[in-house]
């Protein structure tokens, strides 16, 4: 049996970003790494914006929360210095806001595509790494999926119908709800153990340690067989 | 917490239909019904079968087994007599087979748009109860799927398109393979629990009760929590 992980995240979150390199740091170094699923699941921080609104974030995180531009500023700069230790680009003073729902549907049809977290990296390198917006620029989104290597016929027909994938979405959102995450990124092992936030790539090593060695046992038959149908015909 | 049940199952497999009958028998009086989750998984008795390839089914599961067609048409007798005792509906001379790639293709789409057991009730009538064919013809599938609640556009769309949902059909049928299922129905009870076959109600009344008593309890958290991003901002 393998071990699954799976990551609740938002492509506004820095700290998924982050969190996203610790956690891959601390798998890379993991010796049963080749059975360790990971899937990642929708979390939006803002689902009541609309679906066109974006700005800079620095005045809008100073709006929103009663700070300073100075200090909403400093935050930022504080956390592209924590991005800057784990080599990974961040334009402390340059990133967007948006509704990140259109991605996170994506990111569901990425799933089935194998690409998803192809797509994630992708997002999170045109908001966090790159200078041009990826919110409310459709054009911008399509590009950075087929970088992902995604379809782009099918991408855009995604994006097209607001419907696709929707309910993908909102299910991974009331299942972080039910397993009690406020806040992402948010790691659950095998559907036991959980890891909030951003950690050092030493607690995710622990996580993926404690999970495979509580890994789910094989299913425990409850019967003898009954009837069924298999490629050599039904029993009967 | 609440009880998941998986259960695989294919479109020409008698037993299958028989078996959900009977555990939603079980299930109807299952005193925590409410917190009882379905999800029907994908499994083909004959992936090999071409797409467009249809017949009678009797003639064929002679041909196949090295059966008489007396046999085989008593077979089916049986199976017609065992459904009669369960009050469903069974054309034990007149169905027929088929490839049901595109059904499992259609019934993740379903899945997703809150029908897939309306769906997968329609197909199992369609194909057992009714005297039309449902294989090898689109049509057909469409009006069942309409009849079970989906959209006709959107069905059209996912059944023109032949990667779509397909990952998604091998992924199942990969994980049965895992899983050890050689045949179907196959109900797994949260991930611990297997049962395999068209068994009696009894059965799965105490696989219900046994997941339930020993249901997975709330995620163990591993570490204080980190870094996040919230609705209230990020913590830095």
């Amino acid at each position: 049996m393998s071990t699954r992980v799976e990551i609740w995240t938002d492509i506004n979150c820095p700290f998924c970003y982050l969190g996203k390199a610790r956690f891959e740091q601390a798998l890379a170094e993991f010796d049963h790494r080749d059975d360790v699923e990971v899937v990642h699941r929708s979390f939006e921080l803002d689902p009541s914006l609309p679906a066109d609104e974006t700005g800079p974030v620095i005045p809008r995180i100073a709006a929103k929360y009663g700070i300073s531009v100075a200090e909403a500023a400093a935050n930022e700069r504080a956390i592209g210095a924590q991005a800057a230790q784990l080599g990974l680009p961040y334009q402390s003073t340059g990133r967007d806001y948006g509704n990140s729902f259109d991605m996170h549907r994506l990111l569901h049809y990425a799933l089935e595509h194998g690409a998803q977290d192809a797509l994630l990296d992708a997002l999170y390198a045109g908001n966090f790494a790159d200078t041009e917006p990826v919110f409310g620029d459709t054009e911008r989104l399509v590009a950075l999926a087929v970088r992902a290597g995604l379809d782009e016929t099918a991408v855009r027909a995604v994006l097209a119908d607001q419907h696709a994938y929707a309910d993908a979405v909102r299910a991974d959102e009331r299942e972080a709800a039910q397993l009690g995450a406020t806040g992402v990124p948010f790691f659950v092992f095998d559907n036991k153990y959980a890891v909030s936030g951003a950690q050092p790539a030493e607690v995710f090593t622990q996580a993926l340690t404690t999970a495979w060695n509580d890994r789910p046992t094989p299913l425990v038959a409850l019967d003898a067989d009954g009837e069924t149908c298999g490629p050599d015909g039904c029993t009967s």
